[in-house]
């Protein structure tokens, strides 16, 4: 059972297991912290845009969608292990306000707007922090790839593709 | 004018400068996105135990409040400079919604229980990173007892002693 | 399929999972190629002092026994997953030597002395790691003893008890 | 009222907030004791080649340029702050002799040809480490741009054009 | 006379001097303890395509060949300074198994295909380590250009020239 | 043939070799541009108590004297070797002014008293830096006990006792 200053203490310092596969150094790659944050800013950004979405919503369950990785830390995809009762039972077992548990659930399911725009914001958030890594130097190609090509499937399934294209334009502007 | 990229790499990269003058090494040192973080799943864990607040813009509020450091950097306490001019410039110079900045002004203002919430939930991120720098050996006196100070005088002025004050005994379990 | 120099590059910037759990930041925690270097020199001197040992093999194996993880990144034991299919995968996919290869299964199976004495190994390189870190003020309490109560069992099971009581007493000298 | 230990400790971990703000990560940010050391030894060699000059006082005008940087923390020039006085009011506060705080007064009004040189100097250091994180892939042009620029309009307003010029070009030949 | 837990501490905490002089941030560069596991790692590799050679001793002697650096340090060649008596009395002073000590003076001497098979996957090991830091912007060229040389002339000398020549060009297609 | 900027990147790279052998992660280690800018300072100081003394010429040469380093990495005293000759040949081949290379012929041959101050300045800058190690966890005992007993030496030689033990004093008080 792990407190919020533990959670903390643990999120500040598991840097993402993705990065370093691919030969980011653990003193250059983004920890879980920094990218729970940059999802949630993303999530806000992106539902201001949009009517009938509680964007404050959508900016929490970004905020909390890897917390469970306090406890089980960052398991990489390409591990290709279905992690998901795993993360459950962290979630579940963390200290915290049930409230913050339910918005897990949310993201999880995808069933609201809210769940969905969360979704496609920790996926660009990862989209961008790959082109600094490219401009760098670093390999990291397949994750750039992968993470764009399912941010453009998410954005036509949920009829949200204008408004993640222009996000995506307006990224590209930035890093040539 | 700062885009939502950029914007992010600055603040994973700004390591905050009250933690660096203690003499925290950069690459140990709390980044703001980091603080950030923190400081709003702080915010979204007590206002959930509060009726009447919308406790997903306590969150949002907290996740903002200090991104105007991507422009201006991280300015100390102890420089005794008024930099509320320069932040408010460096928040309307972000290439963001305008309902993001919004966000600020609530922050700053402190005229809503959301922007009180974030207020001290910004300081409680503090405390609990000073924590963690003690126990390794750190002198982080000075602000450890300045920020609890702060924030029991907060919660005072504003009827939020009980809660706070029972975050606070959650964290000295942890950290004895 | 991964080839030797990005293998390489890759568990160079794997840093181990259980630590930043810990709150060990990452430019602080160790990284899997080093926690296989101190395995490997571990399974050397423990097989040194021991007759009718390969000792050069139960230093191999050692040193080869998380290379999967180049693929799949450290899973932490406090995941509760069973990683050993996809482990396996990894290894597979590995553009790697067959004889390498082996090692790894004669790792997993223990079904030779050489294995045992690799996985001990790996046990008594976590430990040592653990009381560096307590002494720097991290609670790496709950690792620390998990794995000393392995070794100990370890070393009753395959009647090594002798020779890894001595080492551990070795220990508790420079790091009390 | 800091001593010089705690100021040294300090000067070792403040890493310089221009670089960060420009997404340099902590772990690799010049800190504000490199700059300083680095500010001092150009000061050297770029009196070395004049007549009329105390180097040696050159250089330790250069040393100490940014000392108060201890307490109040690098603030960016980004931040459009004058920090003139939070400054002077750190510089005072220390507990060094002084001599030294005199040197502080020197480099601030540039009144001497001493003081001249540890300005350019300064931005001469700041020119030279943006060429490496430009070889790197940051994105530090601005930074150096303007930088080049003050370092032109100084050397020619105070008649080192031709010294300085020779210096740049020697930089370019490394940096290509 | 260090132990092996020592010995561990301080090979897991010394970067290459090599790296460092060439610019490479101390958080970048790559330890003596993971510079041995690649050297190993290499010797085991080559050696498995070769007949009539101990492949596990030949990464024993590679994993081990610089552990008198725990006491000594990593001295750069460009120090040209003849440090084998130093290293020699560094190896005799470590509480390690004589059969340890024993794989430096094979490594040292060169007399034995495995003392051979180590000294090259060295050389290998470093040429794969500076093709990651050209990538990332570094000026490595002289170590790699020297390193590469060595290579060559050694697996000449000693009749490996097909399977070194046959693992540089492996190099080449993940590095271009 | 070194030139100053690279000079500049070789030193602000290279983390000191003596604490790295003591277990100090690279991230965390002072570097010796560091080095040279807290000897420097602390020449500073303890020559701007003294009569007689060109204290901005100590505090150069308190600056300079480790630059050959850039070329020839830190090599440690517990090497046991005689480094002087390579580190004049380092000297001599830098691209650096011939006034800067004299200050090092002065800091070695410790015959004016501005040699002497620099020279104890350099043990005193590595004994405020074994103090902070020590709060943190790091056995730095033997460095700071060694350097401790240089420094109390050298200035009961040269008749420096009651300024350096006043020196030491002030550090007692802020580190204990």
């Amino acid at each position: 059972m792990s407190k919020i200053d533990e959670l903390i203490y643990s999120l500040n310092s598991i840097a993402r297991s993705g990065w370093m596969i691919k030969g980011i150094e653990p003193c250059k790659a983004e920890t879980v912290s920094q990218h729970l944050f940059a999802s949630s800013l993303i999530a806000l950004e992106i539902s201001s845009k949009l009517n009938n979405v509680d964007k404050y919503k959508a900016a929490s369950i970004a905020l909390i969608h890897d917390i469970g990785e306090a406890i089980i830390g960052d398991i990489s995809k390409t591990a290709n292990i279905d992690k998901s009762k795993s993360e459950k039972d962290a979630i579940n077992s963390l200290d915290i306000n049930n409230e913050i548990k339910k918005l897990y659930y949310e993201f999880e399911s995808s069933n609201t707007i809210e769940g969905i725009i969360a979704k496609i914001s920790d996926l660009l958030s990862t989209y961008i922090i790959s082109l600094k890594y490219e401009r760098e130097g670093y390999n990291v190609n397949s994750i750039k790839d992968n993470v764009k090509e399912e941010i453009i499937n998410l954005s036509k399934k949920y009829n949200l593709e204008n408004i993640i294209i222009d996000f995506l334009k307006g990224l590209d502007k930035t890093n040539k």
